[in-house]
C-alpha cells in the first residue's frame, strides 16, 4: 500500500452503525486493533444528536482501551458505515457534522460489511436479516440492490417471511386457504388464538416483529407443510434474484450475512451457493478498510491538485 | 312486519361509521327518512370521545332537518354499523357508552352495508376499497371473511394493489425484474424518479396512500403491461376466494362495494359475476334495518322473559 505521511502519529476508526447500536474499532497506523467500543444508534434516522453522541461514546471507550487521551480524536481518520446514509437527506445532514476527527468518510453499512467480508478486495455481500439487500464492489464499481424498507422492499427478508406467514394464517383461519401447520406455531409463539387477536397484535408493529416469525416458516416446512415450502421457494427466489443481479459485475466471492442466511442457503441456486464464502472480518473492520481507501484517494487527488497547480 | 308498541312516538337512526367520517339517517316509526347528518370519525379507533361527538353532531343535524327537538334523542332507536367494533376491546368500550338514546344496537359497518344492499334480506357483500372483506347474512347466520388490516390482511384491496405495484417498481428499478409501464406511471403520479425517493415517500404512510396507486395497475394493464396483468390476476383471485367462501352459505345475491369494485368485476369468476347485484340502499339505511331487527329480537326476548316469569 501507498504509505500515508502525516506529521503526527495517526489512527483509524471503523464504525458499523445500525438502527439500534453502533460498534467501533480503533487501529493504529499499521491497522493493528488497539481498541473497541459499543454505543447507541448511530444512523441519522434517530436524529443527528443521538448519532453523534453514540459515535463519540463508543469512540471514547476505544480510546480508553488504547490508553489514548481524548485529544487523540484530532489524529483519527474515521470510516463510518451507516444504515440510512444512502438516503440523500440523511447523507447531507451527516456530512455537515463539524466532527472532531482528522477526517470522516461516510458510506453505507452494507458497503462496510462488504469491505470487511472480503478484506477490501472485490466481492459481494447479501444481508438476509430483518431486511434484505445486496452490494457488490468490483474494481471501484459499487452496485447496490434491494433494501428500500418494509413492506414494499426487503423481499425475501425475515420481515418478508413473517408477513407471508401471517397473511397465510389469517387467510387459512378465514377458510380462504387450506389448513397449515404455521397456524398452530404462530398461535403458540404469541399465545393468541383467534384471527382478530392475531391481526390486532400486528396493527402498529415494526419489521422486527414480523421477522420474529420467520423461523416458524422453516419449522413448518421441515414438518412437511406445503404452504410453508411455497413461502420458502418464493423467498429464496427473491434472494437468488439479488445474487444474480450482483453477479452481473462478476464479484469473485459472495458473503451471506444475517440471521436468516444459514436457513436460506440450502434453497439458493447452485451457482450462487458456489460463490459463498464466510466473512473474513466484521463490518467495523470493513469501515477501517473503507477509511484507508478513501484517505488514499483524498491524498492522491490532493497531490494531483498540487501537480496541476 | 311485527308492529312495535311504545308509549311515545319513536324514531330510528342508522349510522354508517368509518375511520374518517360517519353518515346518519333518521327515519320515523314507519321507516320513512326524515333527516340526514354527516359527522367525523365514529369508530372507536380514534377514541371514544371523538366517536361520541361525531355521532351526536351528525344526529343533531338529522334532528334539525326533521324539525325535532334534542329531547327526541330519548325516543330514538339506533343501529350503528361501525368499523372496528369486531375487535372485542373496541366493542367493549363502545358498549359501555352511557348514550342518550332509547336503545343502541352495535354491529360492524360491513354487516350494515349488507343489510342495506339487500334491504334486510339474505345476501352477501364484498368491499373492494382501500381494504377488502366480505360478509354473508343468510337466515340469521352471519359469515365474515377477510379484512384484518393492511399489510397482513386485506388481500386484493386497493392498498394491496398499490403495494404490489410499488414492490414491482422498486425491484424493476434495481434490475431484479423486467421493465414495467407501472414505473413511469408511479413516477408521474408522485413527481419522484429514483428508487430511494420513491421508497422514502412510503416510509410511514397508511394504507390509504398505497390505495391511491391501485388505478395505475389497471391503467398499465390496459396498455398491455404483463406485470400489471399478473397483479390483477392475483388480486382478482383473492376477491374470488372471498366470494367463494361466502357462497358456501348460499347467499342469493352479492353486492360489490368500494372504489375498486367496478375495476375488478370483469376479472371475477363467471359464477361470482352471475350473483352480483347493485346495492338497493346505502349502509346507513342498512343500519336502520339492523336496528329494526335487533329491537324486534329485544322485545320478543323481553316477552319470552315475561312469559317465563
Amino acid at each position: 500500500m501507498t504509505s500515508i505521511t502525516t506529521e503526527n502519529q495517526h489512527y483509524y476508526l471503523g464504525i458499523d452503525g445500525g438502527g439500534s447500536k453502533c460498534r467501533v474499532v480503533l487501529t493504529n497506523a499499521q491497522f493493528s486493533v488497539i481498541g473497541h467500543g459499543l454505543g447507541g444508534p448511530a444512523n441519522p434516522l434517530r436524529g443527528m444528536e443521538v448519532a453523534q453522541a453514540s459515535i463519540l461514546d463508543a469512540t471514547y471507550q476505544a480510546l480508553a482501551e488504547a490508553e489514548l487521551p481524548k485529544s487523540a480524536l484530532a489524529n483519527i481518520i474515521v470510516g463510518a458505515g451507516l444504515a440510512g446514509v444512502n438516503i440523500p437527506e440523511y447523507h447531507r445532514i451527516f456530512s455537515a457534522w463539524q466532527h472532531p476527527f482528522a477526517a470522516l468518510y461516510l458510506t453505507s453499512d452494507l458497503h462496510a460489511a462488504c469491505m470487511g467480508a472480503h478484506q477490501g478486495k472485490n466481492g459481494a455481500v447479501i444481508i438476509c436479516g430483518t431486511g434484505s439487500c445486496g452490494l457488490a464492489a468490483v474494481d471501484g464499481k459499487v452496485l447496490e440492490v434491494g433494501g428500500h424498507g418494509f413492506p414494499y422492499g426487503d423481499s425475501g427478508s425475515g420481515a418478508w417471511f413473517g408477513l407471508q406467514l401471517l397473511q397465510r394464517v389469517l387467510r387459512s383461519l378465514d377458510g380462504l386457504l387450506p389448513k397449515t401447520r404455521m397456524t398452530a406455531l404462530l398461535q403458540q409463539q404469541l399465545g393468541l388464538v383467534g384471527a382478530i387477536d392475531l391481526a390486532s397484535h400486528f396493527m402498529h408493529v415494526s419489521a422486527t416483529e414480523y421477522a420474529k416469525l420467520a423461523p416458524l416458516v422453516f419449522t413448518a416446512a421441515e414438518q412437511g407443510d406445503a404452504q410453508a415450502q411455497e413461502i420458502i421457494t418464493e423467498g429464496a427466489a427473491h434472494i437468488n434474484a439479488i445474487a444474480k443481479r450482483l453477479m452481473s459485475i462478476n464479484p469473485p466471492a459472495l458473503t451471506l450475512i444475517g440471521g436468516l442466511a444459514p436457513k436460506i442457503f440450502p434453497y439458493l441456486a447452485a451457482d450462487v451457493q458456489a460463490l459463498v464464502v464466510a466473512a473474513a472480518e466484521p463490518p467495523e473492520l470493513g469501515a477501517v478498510w473503507f477509511a484507508k481507501f478513501a484517505q488514499q484517494q483524498a491524498l492522491s487527488s490532493e497531490q494531483s491538485s498540487k501537480v496541476m497547480l
